[in-house]
């Protein structure tokens, strides 16, 4: 098959709201529902790259506010770009590096020119406009790039959440000039407005407005219950083009993206494998499991013997427990590539279910084999 | 080939007083001479067991004195074993533990029946007498144990090295007769005389009357210069027994390899090129490279292009520096696997020379090698 030259979406399947399906760029296909594993400081942390991509992953994300502090951004165009710095040929996913400059960085400032703020790593004082951030990601090599947006923690008032909506509005406008015309790279637009369902539909309806080719749906996970983000995923996705991806930023649990796919989501990313399996945590086929515990000291069993990953099949429980216990390297090194395979192998499961007309059944099962072996391991 | 059922060792070449060969056990083959990657707490950090395997390694070291306390002896042969545990299926030699306890543990108390000491993990009370540490190497499942001794710290006093060379050889009479008959298994029993040289050569002659399975040089590398181990290994060669093998605990540089295989080592065991990976030191074909150095921020080269590992010849030096600057676990995985590819390689690479007679000139070309390259890494 001849390589695609522009960026495109297509939808294979629908099952309810969910679907599944794949973008398709330059640098090879996106299978959605799809998860990207973050690759925050140009590598997913403790993997080799080639396991990341063995795994099934299309696409990884990387982000923006950490790679223009190290290595920069102008050094990394040097460098020959992001893709060949960190060895990933596949699509790479940049943020916009907002969220990230109001949760790390100090002294931050925002106006509507943007955000002045001081590196955390070492003080420096920079500056983040809609324009630097798309200047930055075009840098960097990003086949994926997003607008520049303010996010509120929530819970917040009505006026800061629509002050900060309106604003990201004006930004994605700006971005989209700056972006211009790419072919085979894409900028999406991300739709703000908290908890309140009327400013979701107005961020939503004007991104739609800009013809952009994907949308996010930011500021969520930052807080507040599962049933509000469910909530504002249902209010957002009926104004949302159809024939456009839809990107879930930040999210979440296994539940989460079951619950999200179902609402018609079809990108996601989430620091939560990589840092929960750099804490003793491993996410399986069996629920989420604590490997610190001292149940484990001597289970001689695998964290699931059925899986294809070798770090979910081939080391026990009792050994795991071990490395975690003594903070060695190699039990962050295996817990990480087991939740990774583990949430790849859910989205898997997730678009062979939708294409099969059957992803309330898996969602149904999925959970079931959870409470099973929670019960088994609390009796 | 049928699986060999006992420990037998066999020289192929000689080169001076430098020799190659094999040790064959029921779990595999070492070619000697042998770096063997130290797995402290049932893993050679950072590493995946295959990877270890991969490059060459046939034989890993555990610590007993770790082990013994985390995960414990008794639990180790409950869950089948130290090889079953961290799934290295070759060889596995154990220290005695009595390094580590006088190096790592508090209020430890040394008398003629062993040593008793708290744990630095959690301050319980152990007491480690020759009989138990052969007792729990014995539990581990080790291939290779390791009489206990006791290692003074250089300088020291005559009167304080000669007691301790002296309670060594009790020690070694003690643990040979709690060691048995155990066919495939091998019981070494370890020089010591610090810097002595009468006392080393007794140390050695009554070793040698014990018919162990193999010697070690102990108490060496532990501060004092280069030349003075190099001179205390010439002093006892002559005085070990030619068909055994010959391990020099604990060492060393790459260098330190290379002058002590020359003068008839046979094994080697040191954390130098881990621990080295983990603080962003490379040894390389091209000399010891400290990544973290700014030169490096835009050096699209790879540690060696000619390389067959992986760590060595696809990653550029730029991405290497920018990973121990953000201090990146995959900065330590690569480092510790480049490491240990070039210690290996340098092992076959002697092994070959032998083979060849021409052991001094791979030295000198390995050397000088390193000069070039340091020098245009000075200019």
């Amino acid at each position: 098959m001849p390589q695609p030259t522009d960026f495109s979406f297509s939808v294979h399947a629908t099952d309810g709201a969910a679907r599944t399906g794949a973008i398709s760029m330059p640098r090879g296909k996106i299978r959605t529902p799809a998860f990207m594993p973050v690759g925050t400081a140009a590598t997913v942390k403790a993997m080799y790259p080639e396991q990341v991509r063995d795994l099934g992953a299309n696409v990884v994300l990387g982000n923006t506010y950490h790679l223009m502090l190290r290595p920069g951004a102008e050094r990394m165009e040097r460098l020959g770009g992001l893709h060949r710095f960190m060895r990933w040929d596949g699509p790479i996913l940049t943020d916009s590096g907002g969220f990230q400059v109001m949760s790390l960085s100090a002294l931050r400032k925002l106006d509507e020119k943007g955000v002045t703020f001081r590196s955390h790593i070492d003080g420096t004082a920079h500056h983040m406009s809609p324009e630097r951030s798309i200047e930055i990601q075009g840098l960097l090599g990003s086949d994926i790039q997003m607008q520049l947006d303010e996010c509120v923690r929530l819970p917040a008032e009505r006026e800061a959440i629509e002050k900060a909506m309106r604003l990201s509005l004006r930004w994605a406008e700006r971005c989209r000039v700056t972006f211009g015309e790419q072919p085979g790279k894409a900028l999406f637009g991300i739709v703000q407005g908290g908890d309140i369902p009327d400013l979701r539909i107005e961020s939503a309806r004007a991104l739609a407005d800009l013809d952009l080719k994907g949308y996010a749906i930011g500021g969520l996970a930052v807080g507040e219950p599962q049933a509000v983000m469910l909530a504002m995923i249902e209010t957002v996705e009926p104004h949302l083009p159809a024939a456009k991806p839809r990107y879930l930023m930040g999210v979440g649990t296994p539940d989460d993206l079951m619950q999200a796919v179902s609402r018609g989501i079809d990108m996601f990313d989430c620091v939560m494998p990589t840092r929960a399996g750099r804490h003793g945590l491993a996410y399986t086929r069996h629920g989420r499991i604590n490997l610190r515990n001292a149940r484990h000291a001597e289970d001689t069993r695998p964290l699931d013997e059925q899986s294809a990953c070798a770090a979910t099949r081939d080391y026990s429980r009792a050994y795991l427990h071990h490395l975690v216990r003594s903070d060695e390297i190699l039990g962050m090194m295996l817990l990480t590539w087991n939740n990774l395979a583990y949430y790849q192998e859910l989205m898997a499961g997730m678009r062979a279910a939708i294409s099969a007309g059957r992803l309330a059944d898996f969602i149904g099962e999925t959970k079931a084999e959870w409470a099973r072996a929670e019960a088994e391991r609390a009796a």
